[in-house]
């Protein structure tokens, strides 16, 4: 029946969903009211539709400028860098930061081909002198590519005369950011370290 | 942000997928190509549109009689009847069985409000002169409801002089059929007894 393996192959596209869990989705929601399936399926077209990179952060954002951005009591000087956008969410959950972000929209793998000019270095760079920033703090996942691209990222911002740290090895090593939990969050942000 | 936060609300609905696995699949989602999306709502909006019950046996179709209803080469005298339509997937895999399916749409269960005029029993009752019915095997799951509703069902079937077996326990008691492995569902039904 195509429909219901259409609908399956689509879930199971998605990263920790099975075949088989996604079969069983596929069956819950026909079992379900039909609104629900609909409601779902406008929340894509709508979040597909609506959220953007912020311009100036490149957090994902439904205005040319994100709600941190715009946030006139964060310190505009200090600068959270992440990997992803939702890394952001995870730094927010833990409630310790009171500045503002640039994601960098991935990290520097060569295996993968992504390079320097993939990431929003450049754009970073040019926030320096444009914000005032003081201080960046790199916050890109304590993994082996995350650590690459603190050290290019510190590299780049060295010559600017901004200070430059890194997140506290609180983290467990190749772990992930966006899974840590908030109390380990705040104390590597506490412990942050000059690069 | 209302659109992230409006798919993850909505994601969190799925059964088996909380706030954070929620949460985590819309930042995918954001990652990827904006098709992807718009082919799951698509896939979504498809489903609830074309799938409806079969007029016959209530297994899921998109034309008025399912795709087992009208395969000839299936023996139309012999009918198992399942809970949900999810279950005939799970016995269709198993490739033990050749006969019809009748789905009732659940389980008798008072204390959720679900009574025998909420299944398709009725239905099942008037399919057995209509399609010259001989055996009907009764594979709802073993589990306590799934018992009552077979004790129900055969009660009621027994007055029409047709046969009526109960799928084997070679099914775990409390397991849930739709999860059961094949070589497990067809011992099960080649052991099945008269109720």
């Amino acid at each position: 029946m195509s429909a219901i393996d259409d609908l399956t192959t689509e879930l199971a596209r998605l990263p920790g969903i099975g075949r088989k869990s996604a079969q069983r989705l596929t069956y819950h929601l026909l079992k379900q009211n039909a609104d629900q399936s609909r409601r779902l399926a406008q929340a894509l077209v709508t979040l597909v539709e609506t959220v953007k990179p912020c311009t100036r952060c490149f957090n994902l954002t439904e205005a040319a400028l994100c709600s941190l951005c715009t946030d006139a009591r964060r310190d505009a000087s200090l600068v959270c860098v992440v990997e992803d956008a939702a890394d952001i969410a995870a730094i927010e959950r833990a409630g310790e930061f009171r500045g503002r972000y640039h994601v960098l929209g991935g990290r520097l793998s060569p295996l993968d081909g992504v390079g320097p000019d993939d990431l929003t270095i450049a754009a970073l760079l040019a926030r320096v002198p444009d914000d005032q920033i003081v201080e960046v703090i790199v916050a890109t996942n304590p993994s082996l590519e995350g650590e690459a691209t603190a050290l290019y990222v510190q590299r780049q911002l060295a010559p600017l005369g901004v200070r430059v740290t890194r997140i506290a090895r609180g983290l467990p090593v190749g772990g992930d950011l966006e899974y840590a939990d908030g109390v380990t969050i705040a104390q590597a942000l506490q412990a942050r370290r000059d690069m």
